[in-house]
């Protein structure tokens, strides 16, 4: 069974359809469970994206190779396995560098066509061709994914815990742990309390800062926030000057480092000018609008403050990923407090309704039930 | 004898002033050498600052300790010292930090009104006060510092030499090698080759980087920069699209890393979108003015660049640059190129007018002639 989006903005329908098997260097994975992330949204409502339809969105997921392509060698069936949107081809200047995760060859590329890599689709409904998504597409049953997009993983990780670091969690959390990379002790601002600002605070948590500074316009975020760390609140909305000027004042000069999760540009430029001159290191994560821009004055910079992006929190998904479950195994980071829902794939529409009316953080998707 | 700035854009003075000895915490050092820098030529003009009048000018020097004042303990007559523009008072959270030279007592205040620390200047002309310029005051004979404003080096450096370590090669080639620090066999691009981005390129040509691009509006400034290991180079008029684009065509998608050294903001856009996603890393040096701004797509971040600006280099004026004044004595850096003109004190107009009109790079200036 799959969950395909007929139209934009239309609620999904749960159906039979055809999954072809894996072509060259693919592999057929069995989903059991996948989770709604912000981003399946903005491509169902595909109000600044693309329209493709019909489609299967899905891209936080959990699973279990059932058959391989040819070529394949690093996994078999049975191996259990995180689809992830980026890839590493493990050979490109990108996947070669210890700096980069952004590989040539597989990385996130939202204008390929809804098409897998050699420029075809491997779904369809009655001789129909249904486009992918991000070439995981893993709100079916069964998804076909190019070998490089997946993580292999310890077999004994609960499946429907360890799913969401194959989007979200991962990028919050690598976003404060291998970018912004707070010292014991210091401070922290997290622009933006949705799941991805609240796993960049578990990486604050987990770094041992000693103030983490919540930053949301919805007030209604803050007291979630506490589980995940955060010590102070700030709603930009309370105060009538900028908001980088109250944390600047709350801290004595400003934070040791911020992270912003919101995709707004204010959010973008205030999360830079609220570090600390001398050693300050801003992370941007949040996805801005095609048209968006970044204004600062340059004398932010010279007076010794960093700036960054980061995709996918630095983390190479197959190199790194199965290290991040072991984190989760040895019970050094906690996923269990992200996931606040739960539907059966049949009510997936729910997932929807949910994440639109702000409500909680992630809910998981049952495939087989 | 000083040389005295009466008025603005006016031809120095040569003249006997009085010099008053050395307060706490102050120490009066016989210059021997003082060679002009930019920001001297901009404080002169009083165009974008603060006029103030008389006025010694000068921060790019070397001189020997004549007298100390009470409390200090680190320096004593006969010392070897260069003069700096920035102090380190040892004691502060950014002296403290491994990642800041913006010492909160000493870091530079163009703002304090051409006084000493103290709010007293300690020269007069027949009783009439004249001001100070960044805590140095180089152009004569004696002056009054800080002791934290003095690094201690080596005395058999020699003194007409690394006088230039007290401002802008310090600034250049400490942009490179703590901060941008290229790996060997990287690419790097420099913007704007006065003597700070040669400085750069010195940095870059010892870090063994094996793509070194010059880009200056100005072509004269070509044929010099291949003494300090330019290998190619663009003039930004020479092509009818952004030079980003034209140095993303040179390099297969951009350089490893850039430093800006121009005070302009269109070049420091241009440094930030030249270098390569994933692990690119551009740093700002030059000055810009007060109502500049700096203005880039946010995706830019989020592909994985690193942006930063820094301040003399992030040396530690006096923790770290007797180091760099070794590594000229052990000759792991050149200096002497930079030195394209010597006058004496008398002669100083001379000096502005090689500034002002663009030629060569460093004017020695020879107080005891
Ligand atoms: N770089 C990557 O690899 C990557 C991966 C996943 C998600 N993202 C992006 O991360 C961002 C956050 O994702 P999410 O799922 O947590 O979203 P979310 O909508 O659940 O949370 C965003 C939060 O930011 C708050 N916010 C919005 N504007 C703000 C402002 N100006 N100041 C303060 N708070 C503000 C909202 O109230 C909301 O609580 C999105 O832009 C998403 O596209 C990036
Ligand atoms: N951050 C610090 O600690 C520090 C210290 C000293 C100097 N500075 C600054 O560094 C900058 C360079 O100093 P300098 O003494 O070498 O100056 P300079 O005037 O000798 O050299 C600047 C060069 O930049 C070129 N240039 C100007 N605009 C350009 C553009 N848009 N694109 C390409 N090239 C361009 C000019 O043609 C010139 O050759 C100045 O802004 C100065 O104020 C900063
Ligand atoms: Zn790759
Ligand atoms: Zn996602
Ligand atoms: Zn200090
Ligand atoms: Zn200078």
């Amino acid at each position: 069974m799959s969950a395909v989006a007929w139209e934009a903005g239309k609620p999904l329908s749960v159906e039979e359809i055809e999954v072809a098997p894996p072509q060259k260097n693919e592999v057929r994975v069995k989903i059991h469970f996948t989770s709604l992330c912000h981003t399946d949204v903005y491509f169902w409502e595909a109000k600044g994206q693309n329209p493709l339809f019909p489609r299967i969105l899905g891209h936080e997921a959990e699973g279990v190779v059932e058959s391989v392509g040819e070529g394949v060698i690093d996994v078999q069936p049975g191996d259990h396995v995180l689809p992830i949107f980026t890839g590493e081809c493990k050979e490109c200047p990108h996947c070669l560098s210890e700096a980069s995760n952004m590989c040539d060859l597989l990385r996130i590329n939202t204008e390929r066509g809804g098409m897998l890599h050699d420029g075809h689709t491997r779904f369809s409904k009655d001789g129909k061709p249904i486009y992918h998504f991000l070439g995981t597409s893993t709100f079916s049953e069964y998804t076909v994914v190019h070998v490089g997009q997946v993580a292999k993983i310890n077999p004994e990780a609960p499946l429907d815990k360890v799913c969401v670091l194959s989007c979200g969690m991962s990028t919050g959390f690598g976003a404060t742990v291998n970018v912004a990379k707070p010292k014991k002790g210091g401070s922290v601002a997290i622009f933006g309390l949705g799941a991805v600002g609240l796993a960049a605070a578990e990486g604050a948590r987990v770094c041992e800062a000693s103030r983490i500074i919540g930053i949301d316009l919805n007030p209604n975020r803050f007291e979630e926030a506490k589980k995940f760390g955060c010590t102070e609140f700030v709603n930009p909305k309370d105060h009538n000057k900028p908001v980088q000027e109250v944390i600047a004042e709350m801290t004595g000069g400003g934070v040791d480092c911020s992270i912003e999760c919101t995709g707004s540009t204010q959010a973008m430029v205030s999360a830079f000018e609220c570090v600390h001159d001398g050693w300050g290191v801003a992370v941007l994560v949040g996805v801005p609008s095609r048209d968006d821009s970044f204004k600062t004055h340059p004398i932010h910079f010279l007076n010794e403050r960093t700036l960054r992006g980061t995709f996918f929190g630095n983390y190479k998904p197959r190199s790194d990923i199965p290290g991040v479950v072991e984190k989760y195994m040895k019970k050094e980071l906690e996923l269990d407090k992200f996931i606040t829902h739960s539907v059966p794939l049949l009510d997936i529409n729910k997932a929807f309704e949910y994440m639109l009316r702000g409500e909680g953080l992630r809910c998981m998707i049952r495939m087989d039930a």
